[in-house]
């Protein structure tokens, strides 16, 4: 066991609620039966909610990656074109997805640590034109910036009639995201971050338009078939035994946020987050992100130090769990979450543990 | 809420211990630390006493579909021949999995209520030289029958090469199985049946010959590729976030099949199976499986009855699950699971509340 006090500072899974605990051990509920159907149908019209969304909303039991793959192979065929916007490791895993379906897709980057600008995507649309999707982050747990999705959907729009794919597995319920006033054709999420449930769930908000392309799309898929999901839903049900226990919790968790709002859950993680970075100054740390979301601030370390070890010696000693660099960041960066359930009290107890081991470092 | 027991007789989800729900309260552990990477190690070689193997044992988050999924899109290449022997809902759907590939196998069938006849297996095999993978299901639940599994594989053994493929979903931690005595190259499993967890994991125990065709498969897949878990396996991680909350259920689940020992959950199973047929036989309910497996006993029902009416009464009324038929068989019989945590006394209930339900009527 880890001494101390089981903080988590990660960006997923995140704390879980105590009502979220709580729900995740029950007796547990057979998924053909009228009050999991119960349960299911307030689980997506919930999480309607918080996409804030008309659209239809499947869930799928798997990881954030296997959702973003969902949006992958529902709406492409073979041959198709498609773009990814990257800004860091999540964005290069569409790319990765895509290639491993035989989509060679058109991929503009960003420098580590800088949100998506939309004039490059404007450049790339227009030099690659009939391109049927575009997949980009809403916010990217590796470098911890935001992107501005509503221009970047403008931009979309403006040139051609590609389908808009966010990835908002660590955004949603986090950062402010409008999926119909925004046009967002797909909107991927997961379970442990801003919805703070248990890691298992992963959720796909698909417009109109998506599922045109998906009735048409030729790419193999059987379980993430997005046409089977929809089968199943006016008996609100799953195709396949689903993560019952997750789902209880995540109806647990919705409750929580339908209770605060939305709105006023966007308003809370700024706010945390704007006392995060206070927290950083005060110890001289340099943010990485140049365009930082307030999901978790990722901050440069001073020359000589090694985040990996640096936060494996505050986990081993305090139980508090900090991230570090992921890639080419590893060792580099250190990453401290502020959403979901993650308290002042948790910042405060994260940072007393770095300054007190940088502090150390140059005594 | 459902009145009365919550008592479980449903072929998965099973009745969960009470010490596999407190696990899953726990609070979260993030599943980049020494504590998850131990957690992970124990589920894995518990794995292997219960798989019977010293084989590789991947874990997926994922229902026990996407489990069967990756053991097609793993092992197998565009153009290939591959062989189903299908015995019900879950043989057809191993058939609708491979169709979705591109790979339309050779399907030996056998009449709803029959186990595999490896005879039928043989002249398959003997008609369709060059087949890569042969793929069986250890018990299907769909009509409550077991396989020989041992005769199949040594069928598959005598007549080539291909690899063999065993969907133990249903029928792993309660019918006997023996991967590496009986020679199986991949068997997939799921957590909520004998293994007495929550749904939401999938686990493959994948042999070096296996491997070997894993890693020249040209099948497209990203989220359920074994190659991206293995990399991950020497650190004892997982590729992208598992549903941490139903590991730690199954580790404590793992725990108690190893006190009771694996030959023991087996006897007991049968034992459990026999005491329920006893009980169908008092009401005078003819099984259907002509085959029966301790997993499950499936009951057709006198004509006039209508089976999904019937548990629908009795769970609406007594809050006792019973499943009825899949596919064809719906509402022409009754199934009443004996595996993982179902007891002697939930039985009862069930078979009291069906003869109550069965006697009125001829009343």
């Amino acid at each position: 066991m880890n001494p101390g006090a089981n903080i988590m500072l990660t960006p997923g899974p995140t704390p879980l609620p105590p009502q979220v605990r709580e729900a995740m051990s029950r007796p547990i509920l057979h998924h053909r039966t009228r009050e999991f159907a119960e349960l299911f149908a307030f689980t997506l019209s919930e999480m309607q909610y918080v996409y804030r969304t008309r659209n239809s909303v499947l869930l799928m039991t798997t990881s954030g990656t296997g959702g973003m793959e969902s949006s992958a192979v529902n709406l492409l065929s073979p041959g198709d074109k498609a773009l990814v916007h990257t800004t860091g490791v999540f964005g290069d895993r569409f790319v990765a997805i895509l290639k491993a379906y035989g989509i060679e897709p058109v991929v503009a980057a960003e420098e580590w640590g800088r949100a998506a600008d939309p004039g490059r995507l404007e450049a790339a649309l227009k030099a690659n034109p009939g391109v049927k999707a575009v997949f980009f982050q809403h916010t990217d747990t590796s470098t911890g910036v935001v992107n501005d999705v509503k221009a970047l959907a403008e931009t979309v729009r403006r040139n051609g009639d590609a389908v808009i794919v966010v990835d908002a597995v660590s955004g949603l319920a986090a950062e402010p995201l409008e999926t119909d006033a925004w046009g967002l054709d797909v909107v991927v999420t997961g379970s442990q971050k801003g919805l703070m449930c248990a890691p298992g769930l992963a959720f796909a908000a698909v417009s109109p338009r998506a599922w045109k392309l998906c009735d048409a799309a030729r790419l193999p898929r059987f379980y993430f078939d997005w046409r089977t999901m929809r089968k199943s839903l006016p008996d609100h049900e799953t195709p396949y035994t689903p993560a019952i226990t997750v789902i209880a919790g995540q109806a647990e968790a919705l409750k929580l946020i339908r209770k605060e709002g939305i709105e006023n859950v966007w308003k809370r993680t700024a706010e945390l987050a704007g006392y995060a970075r206070g927290k950083a100054r005060e110890l001289g740390l340099e943010m990485f992100a140049q365009d930082p979301s307030n999901i978790l601030t990722a901050l440069r370390l001073p020359s000589g130090v090694d985040g990996d070890d640096l936060i494996g010696r505050i986990l081993a000693e305090e139980g508090i769990s900090i991230a570090g660099g992921q890639g080419r960041l590893k060792g580099k960066i250190v990453r401290v979450a502020h959403m979901g359930y993650i308290s002042r009290q948790d910042l405060d107890a994260g940072f007393k543990a770095l300054a007190q081991r940088l502090a150390a470092r140059k005594a």
